[in-house]
């Protein structure tokens, strides 16, 4: 168990470490970034940083010399990474999930294997295994590479009529899972913790809106049924206890109608504090990075309650000029992740709005 | 104006630069700490900072060159070197805020001219004018040095039958003031926040329990009538208005009753953040740090509603140890300072509770 004074180490140098960060010194830690690029984000709030490559195993053991426990706010965190320094300090959450969920292919038979319902898929390798599973799964479907794809990066959807070599070689040929199309309602995720002794919290499932394949905006409650809601913490729940997650984490589901009655299909988890999460951040007691912090800290987990209607929009690329705005908009929340330059599609803060019961 | 990207300087790097450091943030600003002491507090979440004394105009002269703005963490930064800085960057608060400020007979002087009651002083400069003095206010009546005191250090009750110039030693024979007594019922405080431009906003009246000398616990709302709780706020509204004011400041008050009414006198202004608005961390809309910021960077001021019944209490000395069953108690918020070393009488952190209405 950590205690106030002791340093938490992170990998990756973003918004979530940096969001991370800034919940961790409340607490009384000290933060240590690691991160390969010049100015990330989240060296402005951490009481030191490392900025090196992934494999640059110096500077690595460098790094757990000097911490006290590791973590990480992106899956892409090279598995070797990871091993060299679970080998040396406490890496929360372990390989182990990293490993899983880094892999669509593994993650997808993972969850299946839980009796978790997935979308049909199939392994596909090169254009024969993609003919055989399309002609297993039908059309439409999704082609995605197995490994490093984030906010519609890496995907295709293959329709009727459209060639699937194209579109095999528009995700460079790469190991690629193909998933049948789910005809969803809208997409949900639950973000949830566990710690290392078992204990267990997930927020209110989150209904997700996506445009151009990046999240837009998240809401809660969501509108989806009491069973629903349920259902959907406990596979939370089952994902966490097989992976022997330590950390917060994130499911997004699709949620769909079938025989009239509301369902959820499990896409993908994430290992680590997720976009639709950051509503938590003042629309719950406990926002996701302080429950981060503490899980992988070994500390009780913190209440999961909102604290009302609550609405996460994100700022992407030049939306963020629009911060006086907001700053100016009673009640609304802004929040900047510190990146010079506003590249379109680059997620470059977020603004949360809660809607006190009472007002509605 | 400041912009996201800009840089803030802080003189001071104790935990109330650090929690405007850790509010400046997400609102996309860097922050500067300027502090003497090693391993302070708030370099741990800062993006630079200068360690160096303040009369080291070298190092002043560097720090006022790359920050956009400089403000400070307590009153008793020498003028001078806030006057240094104001010819090189925008200091705020002014150098004559904190001039006013920083001596007791002036503050009591400067509040009294504005038809504020405040309680009967005079002027102490020697044993002579002690004596003139008393036999004008009569006892008990407290003896202060006019700079330099907080939380206690710097005073002491003379009451009937005690030595005055005994009194006066005990202080150091320093330049001092003499105040009546006032037969309080409680003491209370308003923090409010000033615009260069005259925006003006004040947090709810705030009821505040000492020990030994020493904020223990505030509590909002504060038991006081509507009546004395409009007065703070006009009060706060002057007295900002009068000393040309921007940022965060705090009014300490008195509350007494007058012919059955309850009314309120000034005691102390305080040209910073305050101990007594903490609980605006995580129980008002807007907090106090990220108000202070927002005042200083010229930018909309936020909203001030509290979302409970809120209470907060210092964590002092080795009540810090407590922090795991802080952790454990739900909807209990822990700040901790990031101080290594717990003295008696040092504040290493304080824990808000939010009680919300509908759970009364």
């Amino acid at each position: 168990m950590l205690k106030p004074g002791y340093t938490l180490g992170i990998l990756g140098g973003g918004q979530l470490a940096r969001m991370i960060a800034l919940a961790a010194a409340p607490l009384g830690l000290k933060t240590h970034i690691y991160a390969p690029e010049d100015g990330s984000p989240a060296f402005d709030v951490a009481s030191a940083h490392t900025q090196a490559a992934y494999d640059d195993f110096e500077a690595l053991e460098r790094f757990a010399g000097a911490v006290d426990v590791v973590t990480y706010e992106f899956e892409n965190v090279p598995v070797a990474t990871a091993e060299f320094l679970a080998a040396r300090v406490s890496v929360h959450p372990g390989a182990g999930a990293l490993g899983i969920t880094q892999d669509r292919l593994a993650e997808k038979t993972f969850v299946a294997n839980l009796g978790i319902e997935v979308a049909p898929f199939a392994a596909v390798e090169d254009e024969a295994s993609l003919e055989a599973a399309l002609a297993e799964i039908g059309r439409p479907a999704v082609l995605k590479t197995r490994r490093f794809g984030y906010d519609g990066k890496g995907q295709v959807m293959i329709r009727e009529g459209d060639d699937a070599a194209a579109a095999f070689a528009a995700i460079g040929r790469h190991p690629a899972i193909l998933e049948g199309f789910v005809p969803f309602i809208r997409e949900v995720s639950v973000v949830a913790a566990r710690t290392e002794d078992g204990r267990f919290a997930a927020y209110e499932i989150t209904q997700n809106e996506h445009r151009h394949h990046i999240l837009y905006r998240s809401t809660v409650p969501a509108e989806v049924t009491p069973a629903v809601s349920a259902v959907s913490h406990e596979i939370a729940r089952r994902i966490g206890e097989a992976l022997g997650y330590v950390g917060v984490f994130a499911v997004e589901m699709f949620l769909v109608v079938v025989d009239g009655a509301q369902g959820v299909i499990v896409n993908e988890i994430a290992p680590r504090v997720h976009n639709s999460g950051h509503w938590t951040l003042d629309g719950a007691v406990t926002s996701q990075f302080e429950q981060h912090v503490r899980a992988v800290a070994g500390w009780p987990l913190g209440a999961v309650e909102r604290l009302g209607h609550v609405e996460m929009t994100n700022l992407i690329g030049d939306e963020a000029n629009s911060w006086l705005d907001v700053l100016a908009e009673p009640g609304a929340h802004l929040h900047l992740y510190g990146k010079a330059e506003a590249r379109p599609g680059r997620k470059m803060g977020h603004v949360t709005r809660i809607f006190f019961e009472d007002d509605a």
